[in-house]
């Protein structure tokens, strides 16, 4: 009994390990590695992918599927069945793109990331303009093999959010539009309400290091099952749910720099660190999608570090590892962090802009993938919506339309996954502020374990086995909407900005 | 032409892909990974090892090796041919072993690594004894397997140091030993005329990396194409020709500690920067044999770095990074470096007495394997040759015959590479003076590139493309002796020690 899932979990275990051992060598690559071993790396990190690529194609694979879904008993076990299931659905979905269009998208990717960090540089978006028609031409390609029903958009966007689709996107983006961008001009019509000035000055990099982990560790991030290092953009990445590393990076003259990006991480880590071990080794066992797992980098970055309650605890030990802090009172460092301000950067942006700078992006590869925006012309388009919703026109493309790696990667479909995430935050922690009422009252005395303890329950713990949209509607009791994003920050903002209402 | 030379080409460099990413894996175990992650890396590292296993064993990598073998272009390639010729040796090896033994072997190794840790710390030896005996009867299986002409010993010996005969060795370490151990009387009766005071004290952890750092630059060790990290025991790994990675260890108390391990490792290390790229990612582009390996690390150790030479140099340096050197003499300094005393601990001896060390492992393997010496018997006779060679009896088995963990890791027949190492390292040297005369005087300006020119030239650039006895003649004109080795050690040591003629 369960001997043929046995066989397709002994195989899946191997891909996992070798696609662990990939994720290994680019986290090495990022962190450690000397700049001479560029070409060796790339060439190895080349084949690992190649050989799990092939080990989970492969026909085996696909028979070992088949009877591991005709027993009955595996069927029956809930955790066994999503193990076959997510594997199924994997295959699938691999076995859409032929081979030789796969190559082709690698190899063009690769090419037109150069040509944009090139363009970026010398901020000439005709440098890039011809990668970026061969990356939209592609993603249609990977649409079509893909296949879709109401827009060629819910391919692409399926990816990386599986099941929601590109209408509902529109219509949660609209709601969210028309109540942010008059937000922002209220907000903008009082900035002098807020300072970040107590943010920057002098602060170690050890200090700010050693502060960072230390709050990791409170919030329950696992030292013992991870670790934190310093590479140029921070991420989190995971070779087991016993392994989830994040890194960092450090600007020794402004606060945030370091301390939010950790926080960030350390949400995306916490839900890889809590995912069920019986998923171990399989494609189950790693965060649902791109919006959930933002979710939780955005809930812990966001509404539990960015929190007056929070600050009640850490407010201390920031000034003993910090003591200029002393000199800034309690309220006046709260909003300084909760500063609000219209920029041209999007992982700059505050709370509040932060969805707008996504907006730009999601109605442009929508305009692109519907041929009503010509690549020609995306850098005016950029710079008009820029004007339109944040009232800003970047003066030139490095930090306009040239400012993300996605495109240039082919992350096509991908953007909204971040404000998806942001929603999907505030949806779930109003939930959650029901079923633990005095939830930000703990927060106060550094208790967060009642919070992890509610996101190992209803999410972590699951790992792939729900869909997205199922998984959402369990974990918050409805459909994602934007109405509880849109009611958190007028509260919040209008609160630290004294707007009234 | 060169077609099916190309397709075995293009096979083994993804093995070697997955060979080196094992060793990204197997670094990153021992410097930054959690200790929550062991279970999972070492899935990760067995996965890897098995799909590599598999695919160079497979009848595909035959089929090539013998349709690259027929191709007349190729074979005429002295170059191609090497690696054609050594790919089909690893092969043949590869094969000898019935892969039910291979499994049996790494499991019980494995079980025998964990009693032997918890036989050391309890310095019990009967707690190791049985997985000693199990080591010893896989090993005598394996030679069984691999076939030999004269000894078992052979068999063992050719995995580690291929084509040297047990034969040789003992006739080598015979000389060795009968010069050795007077001159190591001569030298404890004039023990006081060496002291090592100067080398106990108070240095700082950062200060000494820097130093080493600085050090290895200089004698030639490409920071670019590798990099430093701390571990428990030093060693020296590469995922590439141009990414070989060094580790040391640090005491803060013990200047020797970190900086000879350092240069150890950084001869190992310029040996494998130094590998010619038409090898890489083929089994010929590393280095030839552990004995040559050894011979390198020792070079740039001993002949280079415990040099009067050399420190003419280095001196200033030290002195200006640990100012309380300049309280020593030169002179006091340089013997002290050098100092010669009987100890228990291998890892830990001098250029004169390490090679008895040595001695008693090899000879004690050899009479066990012959039958003349029983598991059981082994801690009395490790302590009688201990007495007999050093002087010196292990007051427990721990600092006995439980110090070493080659033999609970199956590493039998490795131990006489450490001294074949030692030898070649001398011999290789006289001819290297010979040809560059005034070798020693460029030291005394810090000047080592035309050491490690000629080394690149002679040794380092082959790899495996030449038999080690070959290679060794090669190198050093003749076939390997312990003469320049013993005539090193009278002079140098007769002159520290004041031994007179």
């Amino acid at each position: 009994m369960g001997q043929q899932f046995d066989l397709l979990k002994a195989r899946l275990n191997e891909i996992s390990d070798v696609n662990h051992a990939t994720a290994v060598l680019g986290w090495e690559q990022e962190t450690y590695m000397p700049s001479g071993a560029a070409k060796s790396r790339s060439e190895q990190l080349g084949t690992l992918s190649k050989i799990s690529h092939e080990m989970f194609v492969a026909q085996a694979t696909l028979k070992l599927l088949k009877a591991a879904a005709a027993e009955q008993d595996t069927m029956k076990n809930a955790k066994k069945a999503a193990i076959v299931n997510i594997a199924q659905q994997d295959y699938d979905r691999a076995h859409k793109l032929p081979s030789e269009f796969v190559a082709e998208m690698a190899r063009v990717n690769s090419q037109a990331t150069h040509a944009w960090i090139d363009a970026r540089r010398q901020s000439k978006f005709e440098l890039f303009a011809p990668w970026l028609k061969k990356n939209f031409d592609l993603a249609r390609r990977a649409a079509d093999y893909f296949g879709y029903q109401d827009h060629i958009y819910d391919a692409l966007l399926d990816q990386y959010e599986p099941g929601m689709k590109s209408a509902e996107v529109t219509n949660i983006f609209a709601d969210l539009r028309d109540q942010t961008v008059p937000l922002v001009k209220a907000i903008v019509a009082h900035k002098d309400r807020v300072s970040d000035d107590c943010l920057h000055g002098q602060f170690d990099k050890q200090v700010q290091e050693d502060l960072a982990k230390k709050v990791a560790t409170q919030l329950g991030y696992d030292f013992n099952r991870g670790r934190m290092d310093y590479t140029a953009h921070p991420f989190c990445t995971h070779f087991s749910i016993d392994d989830v590393r994040i890194t960092t990076r450090t600007d020794e003259t402004m606060f945030n720099t370091m301390f939010f990006s950790v926080m960030h991480e350390v949400g995306h880590a916490l839900y890889e660190q809590g995912v069920s071990h019986d998923y171990e080794r399989t494609p189950t066992g790693t965060g649902c999608s791109l919006g959930l797992h933002e979710s939780q980098s955005r809930m812990w970055e966001n509404l539990v570090c960015r929190s007056r309650e929070s600050w009640v605890h850490f407010y201390p030990q920031l000034c003993e590892a910090l003591p200029v802090f002393k000199q800034t009172p309690f309220d006046t460092f709260y909003k300084a962090i909760n500063k609000v301000e219209p920029s041209l950067i999007r992982v700059e942006a505050d709370e509040v802009t932060y969805n707008l700078h996504i907006m730009v992006r999601f109605e442009m590869e929508m305009a692109m993938l519907e041929g009503k925006l010509k690549i020609k012309d995306v850098p005016e388009a950029w710079n008009a919506k820029y004007q339109d919703y944040l009232g800003l026109t970047p003066e030139n493309d490095a930090v306009g339309c040239l400012q993300d790696v996605h495109w240039s990667g082919g992350l096509i479909g991908y953007f909204p996954t971040y404000t998806l995430g942001n929603l999907i935050s505030v949806q779930m922690f109003e939930r959650i502020k029901k079923d633990i009422p005095d939830l930000t009252e703990q927060f106060k005395r550094g208790e967060f374990s009642q919070l992890l303890a509610w996101l190992r329950k209803h999410l972590h713990q699951h790992g792939r086995r729900y869909a997205p949209t199922d998984l959402i509607k369990r974990a918050t009791g409805k459909a994602l909407t934007a109405k509880p994003y849109i009611a958190y920050l007028k509260s919040k903002f209008g609160d630290i900005y004294g707007l009234g209402g």
